[in-house]
This record gives C-alpha cells, structure tokens and sequence, in this order.
C-alpha cells in the first residue's frame, strides 16, 4: 500500500497524477500484470479518467459541475457550506481501478488519471494498492 | 462472498454500511491487507463514500439529486415510473473497492460507506468480496 | 488480460455488453470465484451496470443525460465540441468491479453490463481483467 499526497492549490481543480501512479508501478519490478487500485480518503474530491491532451476539457468539466451544482443552493443546510463538493464527490467516485501490464498501466491513448479537487486549496492522500 | 443485507425505510435514504463491512472484515482474520470490493445487485439503489460527521450532507446530497433528476421528467417513458432512480444508479454507481491493512478498512476521518437507495423501501442485498 | 471490442453505431447509445463478459468467464473453466474487471480505455464513453428488462430505461437515461448536459453549453471551450461526451464519461465512470463465482458473474435479476457511448459511433475497447 502506498500513500500519494497531492497539493491542490485552487477551490475546484483537475490534478492529474498519472506519472505518479506509473512511478509507484515502477519501483513494483516483480509485478507483471494486475489491476492498480487508487482511492482517495476524502469527501470532497474524485478520482477520474479523462483526456490529457486539451486542457479545455478539464476547464469545460469543471465549469459544467460548478453551474449545475452550485455552491450556494435553495435548501442546502449543511453548516460548512460546501455540500456541492460532496455531491460532486459521490457522483465522480472516490475509487478506481486500472488494469496495468508488464509494469504499465493500460490506459488508452487520451487518458489519464486525475484527482478532482472540489474543495481546496488541500493536501489530499490518495491510496494505491496493487493486486 | 458474503451479502449484506440493508432494509431501506423510505423512496430515497442513504443507509450508512461501514459497520455491516467492518464486522464481515474481523471475520476474516487471517487477512492482512487487501481491497474489499462491494457490488449491489440492484438497479435502482447505488454504493458511495461520503461524509458520515453532519448528517445534512447525506440529505443536502438527497435533495439535489430530487431536484435535479425528478421521478417525473418530460419524456421519460418507463413504465414503472422510477427512470430517476435507474439514472441516479448509474451516476453514483453500483460498486466500491476500499482497501484495508491490519483487518481495517483505510477510510478517511471523515467516511462512511453509504448504500443510496432511490427507489425504496425494499430490501437490498450488497455483494462484498475480499482479494 | 481479455479486450472486448464494441462497435457503437449511434452518438449516443448503451450496448450492453454482458454476454461477452461471461463468453470470457466461462472459458477460464479454473477459476471458482472472483471478481471482474473491466476497463474502457477512451474519454468519450463509460461504462455501468443498469436494468436490462424494458429498453425504455436506457433511453430515459440517454434523453436525460442528453438535456442536461447538452453538446453545446455556453462556455465550453474544447475544439472538438465534444465536452459533454467527456463530462458524462466521468460521471458514469470508466471501471467496474464485478464479483463471480462458478464462473458466472453475480449480477442481479435486472442488471446487464452497458457500455454508454456518448461519442459515436465508433469501435470501442473494453479490458477485461479477472482477479
């Protein structure tokens, strides 16, 4: 089991952390092929898979979930004021699994793996454990 | 394999489980560490990890996703009337892998494991394998 | 490690996809019980678990990710005018955890293996990795 810590650094933010889960792959020499399980110990942020080519995508994300979702919404009651990140959490999942090959993660060709801040700036621990 | 089985009480409730998987997990003494992964055999409730301190987030979360998805949309053409409960589903999603060291699950302070129920109340049955 | 290949004919379409998951199960006759893992290595589709009895709940689905994340939303800047598809990718989700035993996957009465596409059509990869 390792622990990646990630620094985000605005309110709602896109971290992609790939090379950092390739790297713990890495130093996992004996390991030839398995699923890479990632999750993160926190309520206000998801991990996710999308394109790291156009950083628009990210932006056009993160813009969507804030309009639809809004920080200050008619009936929300909880006292910190930040359920929108909670719901945002739960909809994008704080776990995944990624199936990996002679020491290689097998994502396609656009994707990566991003931490989603929904409430930062934070350090946020994401757990990796291969199996 | 074991099954958890949850009794929801109303249409839409979230039904904190972290207890019912940490008891099947002291079961198993002999594991060390490892992921349990958790799978609903059904279709109109999901799984999520969320905060477990105010009990306002799960109904703040509640409440948005009625709003957002109502059971009676224009166009939805369902017979049974529950189409909202089938996309709530898909969004939070019908699994969860957490890993645990030690026989303990490596959640976050603040999380708890949650079955969604929306479209209740009825029995739900939570698949939870451990590798 | 298996890949499935998926031809979507349709922007917008779920292809379930849960007779080729178990063509792949039975025909690793050594394994009692487990869990699945399967993985689509695109940006653009997802997949989910949902009810595969009445045809109507995969079109609510569709009509309902379809309003609410509409194609053309003020403010999306990615050039290939696709963010929604890449939007609903990430709230649906790009794995799945399914558990097995006798090599059959425990799937509920109504649940079916999807894969949505949101970015047709096109030839899809889903991996399929049995632990």
């Amino acid at each position: 089991m390792k622990t990646l810590k990630i620094q985000s650094k605005q309110r709602e933010e896109m971290i992609e952390i790939t090379a950092q889960v390739e790297q713990v792959l890495r130093a996992e020499r004996e390991l030839k092929d398995g699923v890479c399980v990632l999750f993160t110990q926190h309520t206000t942020c998801g991990l996710t898979i999308n394109e790291n080519a156009d950083p628009d995508v990210k932006s056009d994300l993160l813009l969507f979930l804030r309009k639809t979702i809004p920080q200050f919404y008619e009936g929300f009651r909880h006292f910190e004021h930040n359920s929108d990140a909670h719901i945002k959490a739960s909809l994008v999942g704080a776990s995944l699994t990624v199936p990996f090959a002679d020491g290689t993660l097998l994502l396609g060709r656009w994707q990566g793996i991003y931490l989603c801040e929904f409430d930062g700036a934070r350090e946020r621990k994401v757990l990796l454990k291969i199996i």
